[in-house]
């Protein structure tokens, strides 16, 4: 629950940063779409940048788009990093039982340990008194310490299956919970990756269309129409091969174009 | 022309800043897959980061092709604002002759308008003369004057017109030559244009690829199959339902993690 916790954080940053490169990139589009209005608005070519303009804008503004749902997405991520805390608090109270469970298995095995070893090193001072030739009042006294260490072993061992017992049922449903908190964790995150991918899949639809406009917008731009233009801004309002000539007609400016 | 050679220059330009900011945002995306891969190593999600690594590093690597690409094609804009100047310079010579015709009916159209003057200025002054009653001899020296500004006058109306004919001639040649050119020049910008929409495509249709890619690596990135992993890696072998039981075994680990 902790590293999920963790993960919902990670994911969290790792679409905040992507969020942040989006806006620089958005940022350094528009910057480009103006240096298309700032190159030279004369000669035949001048109405070319506006189509560069138009297209760069759109795509700083689709670019732009993609960082405000980014940044909804890391709202909707916060959201279930704090019902997680709730859950993951909630969670602890209720496991608090399987806590104790696993302290008392934990010191009853150590106890049953104890026992065991008391139980053996009772038991084997009784056979050596007894190979030794001890008095009978010493080999009673370490028959009656030894029957007392049985006694207290065969509690613990009666006692460690009560416990253990307690311990797999308690333990069990609680993996069983982790588990299923674990699959809930997961669903949420693949949701949340899922908005994500459909985010990033609809911004790129959105660009190619801005390609696609560019490419039209290109093609629509014919050397002829760009000849016409050029020849109306000079104000001939004449047909094609007139506008150079009326160009001419202001001669000494024309040739002083040559240094 | 000159304006021609600009708007070259503008195109490398604009190509060049493209380039600048499809790089800078390779090299954020390459930051942004080594965030991805130092997100937390621990715990069920831990091997989505791995997709979302794989799927950054390409993005990274699709925008630096983009930029390679653009790099070509800026070198390609070079070469031919090069081919301009040269082509520039030899237009400058090849419409020499049509300078010396624009420069000559300058003058000679200069030179019509003071002798009509002159003729006008010396025929009203013989008229002056007759009507005031002026003296024979001098009626007679103006009636010189006004033959001498009449021949002049009607030597460089015959001049005008052959040298008219020959700046029309020129001067219709040499606008035909520019008219060429300047298509010649928007057909070599067009298709300069298309390579630059055309590369930007494909880098499109390899990013689109990516996000499948990353949306495919997801739906097959199941919760079953994360969960699977978490408890391989946690070295059970075992059934789903015992990973979380085994690392239970571990349980003082486990509980400390509740702070």
């Amino acid at each position: 629950m902790k590293h999920g916790h963790l993960s919902t954080k990670d994911l969290a940053d790792f679409i905040r940063e992507r969020a942040t490169i989006e806006e620089t990139y958005s940022r350094s589009m528009t910057k480009l779409a103006k240096s298309a209005s700032n190159y030279t608005q004369l000669g035949t070519f001048a109405p070319v940048w506006d189509v560069f303009k138009t297209s760069t804008e759109k795509l700083a503004s689709c670019h732009l788009d993609l960082v405000r749902r980014l940044q909804e997405l890391i709202k909707e991520v916060h959201k279930y990093g704090d019902e997680q805390i709730k859950a993951y608090k909630k969670t602890k109270e209720d496991v608090s039982g399987t806590l104790e469970a696993v302290q008392s298995i934990q010191s009853i095995t150590q106890a049953l340990q104890k026992s065991k070893e008391n139980y053996n090193a009772k038991c084997m001072e009784q056979e050596r008194l007894k190979k030794e030739g001890a008095t009978q009042r010493e080999i009673e006294k370490a028959a009656v310490k030894s029957k007392k260490a049985t006694d207290t072993y065969k509690l613990y061992v009666e006692k460690y299956a009560a416990f253990k017992s307690d311990f797999e049922l308690k333990m069990t449903e609680t993996a069983q919970k982790f588990q299923d908190i674990e699959e809930m964790h997961l669903l949420r995150m693949k949701e949340i990756i899922q908005s994500l991918s459909n985010t990033i899949k609809e911004i790129h639809l959105q660009i190619g269309e801005v390609h696609e406009e560019f490419i039209n917008n290109m093609t629509n731009t014919t050397v002829e129409s760009l000849i016409q233009k050029f020849a109306e801004s000079k104000g001939t309002g004449k047909e094609r091969p007139d506008y150079i000539w009326n160009d001419f007609c202001t001669f000494p400016m024309y040739f002083s174009i040559f240094p």
